[in-house]
């Protein structure tokens, strides 16, 4: 392992502190598919989840073990041991040892105040649950990592009582001691001075967990870090509870680009824009425009006289080279926005007047999105459509009109029925199924009517189906935008619809997943 | 005036800044509702505006004039001379006189690089080109603020170069010199040391203005603020180019109540949630939730064990009381969550035997979320769930069916309508109402059904409509949950549906809405 050169180590809490944010729920595949694209990006920890508390933690523990990590320590998180109860018996260590993962984090109070109001128990006993608690796990050969959770509160409170805690966890064997600003309410100077004094006390790694109440998350972590502390815990695009954690996405980029430090986390540093759009995704966030480094305004430029400043040097108005960090900038009154990616996919055509060509399909893109259309995730949808703007595109199919049917009797279940009729070449089908909801339904019966004419689209499932409010204010009457995703045996692919009529938008998607499909195959009607 | 007990003055720049913001515009109307609500709240400085690189911006500054400013002083805001141009001859001067504020904001270069890169003038040049500017708005009789442009990446650059264009505009009698952080990249240790350089050499007052591009705004301007500024510029929730402002929804309470600073802009503290979401609605944004201070979710807690320490003492888990930033506390619903939540939701019944409710509500709570329901932000529903298990609901209506039929030809729009069959005791009722969509249409029917037994359910406005795919693998068989949230002349609630069909989970949860807003109201039938 080459952790010996390494300045930092990251520790990322998604799955765990991330879950705990307003509106995010994260099913099994979904933590998978999150631990897995951490490992790849080179995060050190991965805290899996919070075993004792939550069934969902306990099966992603199963889950992960058919898979490999590359690089990330997993890490099971938990509390110290009950008050009055021995270490061995407690339900909640064993589900954390059942968990089965390498790294075991261990939640401990170290602020005077939560140990009386919230425990309510004596000192002392706080620090012996610390102490047994982790003397335990480290005979069970985990490698304990010790969150002091309040710590900078405990300090302010009781300064010798907080350090006592955070020495009571380093002499039971912990191999890392983490401050913890839980309340996300200290300010940068507090936190750089309780952390020098631990690090005069403790000889061992220290690491810090923060939140961002107050809004300085960021600079309270950088000032733990400029106080000694080596490890450093957050979440990707800093989901939370209340108003999160600490932000890799801005953690990493400032550790290695500002302070000049080294983190594996870095290494893959011009992935990190990817890596916050793939965690939205999943967790089916919004991703946040003006978020720091990755977010799509980041690097985008408005004003006149700052685009003008930016073509002649982009140092004037970009504090690190967009690249840097795997976004782009986007020169928001011209008609630059995306060019490279545009230019990319008119090269293939092997066009004449290329500039004329990438200009149109330029305005079309921002168009679209003007509209809604969120072409990341729908390559599908966008090939058709830069196919119908140069003039190569051909129909599979026309429609001639679909209705579809939703009723209810009293309390019984809806019925739902659609009927779909196209034309292929001259021959008509009108066909009809029935479905779980109008979209299913839809799919079915276009699905019907395709079948004799293409037969490959027997090969295509739909595998992910995702409906986002574009404007929520509009309330029943907002425009929403559907975006399926499509596999075959071969490829995955994403097509993507936008309407106020929900059933329209996902008419559009379904309609171009057959088409590309149909496209990508090179198929000619079977009659 | 009572400025001289005043230790720290707000300049606000959402008018200027803040409409460079991507997606923010905003006519004169909005500005002059959003100037007079930062007056009233008790902002020091508005910045109004361009006026010479917007014509907006001059439309402004004539309308503002018809309304009185009870405490803020108004800025317009420029650039200093251009190069070989005599002040009085300038365009862009005279658009500023012209605006008739009391305040100049004059923004000049204090980093070689843009001197040379963009300007492409000498250095000497540039110190004129600040004296002259500044000299010339003196004689007559503006208060000029000097934004010294990338004032820290200048000073890193090239120190003296720096500090002589700070001092320029300080011999030329400009009032108040601020530091700008114009790429925010800046560390707030960078910030500090040249800050309090800058403090050595100048005996007036220092101003602060940073960006959020590193994430760390909020720390930049606390650590100008240590080194000696008292004039502090930022934007209302932090909206502004690129990665936003800094955002005086943190820094103000957080120079109130952590620094314990006095600033006029502190004294209506209890009313700074109020000033942020008025901001949001006028600019058309939909509210940041993990806004620090005064999102939604600032002070929600979802984790059973926060929940049960914050029933404890709210000290536990906020890292200061809501309802001194004007904020709420709030306790979601969630399979995190354990048992206390649901206890106080239980209390206001006043039941008897509540352990046991209490356990039948979890459990219900508990089979429900596992179906996909989410009750975080759907209060209503909540409400309507415990009523219907312990006895206390009586419904409104009876569903005798509804018929939802969307309809497409060719490549035209879809038709949608709606056919809904209640019963209010004896008495049927069937409308029927088109739509934007099957869920608008299914809506509109509904109140035309019902309005004439409640009138009070035309008062209901549906004021946002989330849609979650819970199991998006699934495709377009996949159960959604649909959360509506409504609102009357007094309250907003929240109600939720699931189901495999989106038509049936937005039916839920439009039923739900209704029936909350009679249950709340106490409403009888009319016939």
């Amino acid at each position: 392992m080459p952790r010996k050169k390494i300045d930092i180590l990251t520790y990322d809490a998604t799955l765990r502190d991330g879950a705990q944010a307003e509106g995010v729920f994260l099913s099994t595949e979904d933590k998978i598919a999150i631990a897995l694209k951490l490992d790849e990006f080179g995060i050190d920890y991965v805290e899996g989840g919070f075993p004792e508390s939550n069934p969902t933690d306990i099966a992603f523990f199963k889950a992960i073990r058919m898979h490999t990590l590359r690089h990330a320590r997993l890490a099971a998180f938990g509390a110290t041991r009950r008050k009055k109860m021995k270490v061995e018996n407690d339900p909640g260590i064993a589900a954390l040892l059942a968990a089965g993962a390498p790294v075991v984090t261990i939640v401990g109070k170290s602020w005077d105040l939560h140990v009386r109001d919230v425990l309510k128990t004596p000192l002392d006993e706080n620090l012996r649950m610390i102490e047994d608690t982790v003397r335990y796990l480290r005979r069970k050969r985990k490698e304990v990592v010790f969150d002091a959770e309040h710590f900078f509160d405990g300090f302010k409170a009781d300064p010798d009582y907080a350090l006592r805690c955070a020495v009571a966890a380093a002499e039971a064997g912990a191999q890392t001691v983490v401050l913890c600003d839980t309340n996300g309410g200290s300010l940068p100077e507090d936190v750089q001075r309780a952390a020098a004094e631990v690090r005069k006390v403790l000889d061992i790694p220290l690491g810090i967990h923060t939140h961002n109440d107050a809004n300085l998350a960021v600079a309270t972590t950088l000032a733990a870090v400029s106080a000694g502390a080596t490890h450093v815990q957050g979440t990707v695009n800093g989901i939370g509870e209340r108003c999160g954690n600490v932000d890799l996405c801005s953690v990493i980029p400032n550790l290695a680009l500002k302070r000049n430090l080294k983190c594996t986390a870095a290494r893959k540093l011009d992935e990190l824009t990817d890596l916050s759009r793939f965690v939205s995704e999943v967790c089916n966030i919004v991703p946040r425009m003006h978020q720091p480094f990755v977010g799509l305004s980041a690097f985008a430029h408005k004003g006149g006289q700052h685009i003008d400043a930016i073509l002649k040097n982009p140092r004037t108005y970009e504090h690190v080279p967009p690249e840097s960090v795997g976004n782009e900038r986007r020169l928001l009154l011209s008609d630059l926005a995306g060019r490279s990616t545009v230019v990319e996919k008119v090269k293939k055509f092997g066009l004449k007047r290329k500039g004329d060509v990438t200009n149109r399909i330029l305005r079309k893109v921002q168009e679209r999105e003007h509209e809604g259309y969120e072409f990341e995730a729908a390559e599908g949808s966008f090939e058709l459509m830069v196919r119908k703007e140069i003039g190569r595109h051909r129909g599979f199919f026309d429609l001639e009109g679909f209705r579809v049917i939703i009723e209810k009797r009293e309390n019984g279940q809806p019925v739902t029925e659609a009927t779909v009729k196209i034309r292929v070449g001259n021959e008509v089908k009108l066909t009809v199924s029935e479905g779980d909801g109008p979209v299913n339904a839809l799919d079915g019966a276009l699905r019907n009517a395709l079948r004799e004419f293409y037969p490959a689209i027997r090969e295509v499932r739909l595998v992910d189906f995702k409906v986002r409010v574009i404007n929520p204010r509009a309330a029943t009457a907002a425009r929403v935008c559907v975006v399926i995703q499509s596999r075959d045996r071969k490829d995955v692919w994403g097509t993507v619809g936008v309407s106020e009529n929900i059933i329209e938008a996902s008419w559009q998607a379904l309609v171009d997943s057959v088409e590309y499909k149909l496209l990508k195959d090179g198929t000619r009607s079977k009659r």
